[in-house]
């Protein structure tokens, strides 16, 4: 369930790409009638746009959105503008990319794309990629990360799980005694624990993750999180277990995790709403309600500002 | 370069799809007939029949085949029938179902496949694996085989190689070292191995056996040959570089060992003729006479017989 709002009417793309450019020119720039044109159409509708601009005034929108806006509002325009799998793409490098400080906060990229996304999407990202980076995601990650990281991240990216709701009762109660076994031991590298959160269907997984903590008692969430040894990796392994258990409640952490405490971490602020806006945004409001007892959108406009901040609400649905 | 020979002038399919039906009816069958249409025409007529059949017959084309025909003649034709991608995935099921003598033996179709196909084939037996089967074929293999057997097939079939000819000379003499170390200490199964022929490009990995052999005076196949260990593994590793150097060379030891010694192993020589009749038969055929300094359709015509020859040949360009 999506949140953006299309018109009723919507103008041509050429009529779109008029107005964009009208927004770019002269002095100052027209921020208002940009969000109001791309915040309110759908990637296929932006991809038409994208395609007329170019066609009209021979430049890439990307490029003049790049040079006309700054900060988050570009950032968040810009991402919001690219075709979702070239988005997902650069997001993914970016994250293979980064500096090593921030690196394991920016590895859980990957593991919530190759995740919370369907497996034909997943596979239109590592086309995308390859294009892009010439060079495949797998190998980027295989060649620039330490076991066992790398093993996990490689499984996930590289799945292509089976996506209808089918599920194996006695599978989930062997597979769930498995993953304890491995938790017992203290051995989060098993290769069980890999293979079965990397190549199980979603649904599935939820099965073996009910299995669990009908036999163990805990969530397995909770014990993967006492079990001592590498932290990247029990923290990547964690983010994989909400990914796949419940989208809408990972993303509805990401937010409020991105707008809590002292400063904003616009970046995953803008990730999680650009990137569910036209998937599931609506359920991730409603999950955030849920688990906090506050609006998702009140604490973001009270955390946000400016344009970006009227871009974010005008993706989440509301007319500016 | 395809041995095919499609007709300068091709009936449509309906006709096609008459004279197969003509072919099926009364006593006997008309081989020949099934032949000059079938083993005459590319992927796309053979589907636009297959289509076409359904239409005006109400009835599934394999469905006929399969009742109409029998043995080894029967088993390729429809092989030769289905869409590439479905055949594939059909091949890799058989594999992973097959019983444990000659279980080894037939998981390198799965490297095969994974290794001799382009990116995008892969991924389309990929999704017919899951259509077909109600499961991945990395859960598949995950689920069914042991470590680490399973670990080398999930990451070669879920490799979504870069495929340009692009290489990093030293990527090569690094990964060949890493290579080279590995076998040195008897790890087939370290995890450097199984990454670095899991997701390295055809062409880097080209470069990085050419460099392996510069450096350390053997072929890696033959040091992989040399390796204590692992049988099955190591078995499956030398498929894999032998895919990857060069399918033609492969594909050619494929038919000469179905061929060779008493008896033949008509399906790995049906296997072998079927699925590269439209992408590279041409130099097999080739690599065939450098390797053994004879006729490759010669071997063939001295060992198989009847309906089952005249098929294979002319997938291999001759007219009957």
């Amino acid at each position: 369930m999506a949140t953006i709002r299309v018109p009723d009417e919507v103008p041509s793309p050429a009529q779109d790409s008029e107005t964009l450019n009208q927004a770019f020119r002269g002095w100052g720039t027209d921020e208002k009638a940009i969000i109001r044109v791309l915040g309110q159409r759908n990637e296929s509708q932006r991809r038409r746009i994208r395609e007329s601009y170019k066609e009209i005034y021979g430049k890439d929108l990307i490029d003049d959105l790049s040079s006309e806006l700054s900060g988050d509002f570009m950032k968040a325009v810009i991402l919001w503008t690219y075709d979702a799998a070239e988005r997902d793409a650069r997001l993914v490098n970016k994250a293979l990319k980064e500096k090593k400080k921030k690196k394991i906060e920016n590895l859980k990229v990957i593991v919530e794309i190759s995740c919370t996304t369907s497996p034909s999407h997943l596979i239109a990202v590592r086309k995308a990629y390859c294009s892009l980076f010439d060079l495949s995601i797998e190998e980027h990650i295989a060649s620039s990360l330490p076991f066992p990281l790398s093993k996990l991240l490689v499984t996930l990216a590289s799945s292509f799980r089976y996506d209808k709701d089918k599920t194996d009762a006695e599978v989930a109660t062997i597979e769930a005694a498995m993953l304890r076994e491995a938790i017992e031991k203290k051995q989060l590298d098993h290769d069980h624990v890999l293979y079965i959160l990397g190549t199980r269907s979603i649904y599935q997984l939820r099965e073996t993750f009910v299995a669990y903590k009908q036999s163990y008692g805990n969530t397995i969430d909770k014990d993967v999180d006492g079990c001592p040894g590498d932290a990247d990796l029990r923290s990547l392994l964690q983010i994989a277990i909400f990914c796949i258990d419940s989208p809408e409640k990972h993303f509805a952490k990401v937010v409020r995790d991105s707008i809590e405490g002292f400063g904003t971490d616009e970046d995953s602020l803008t990730r999680a709403i650009v990137t569910r806006a036209e998937i599931d945004l609506m359920k991730v409001r409603g999950e955030f309600f849920n688990m906090y007892n506050s609006s998702m959108d009140n604490a973001i406009i009270g955390d946000a500002s400016g344009d970006y901040k009227d871009f974010l609400i005008t993706l989440l649905g509301s007319k500016i």
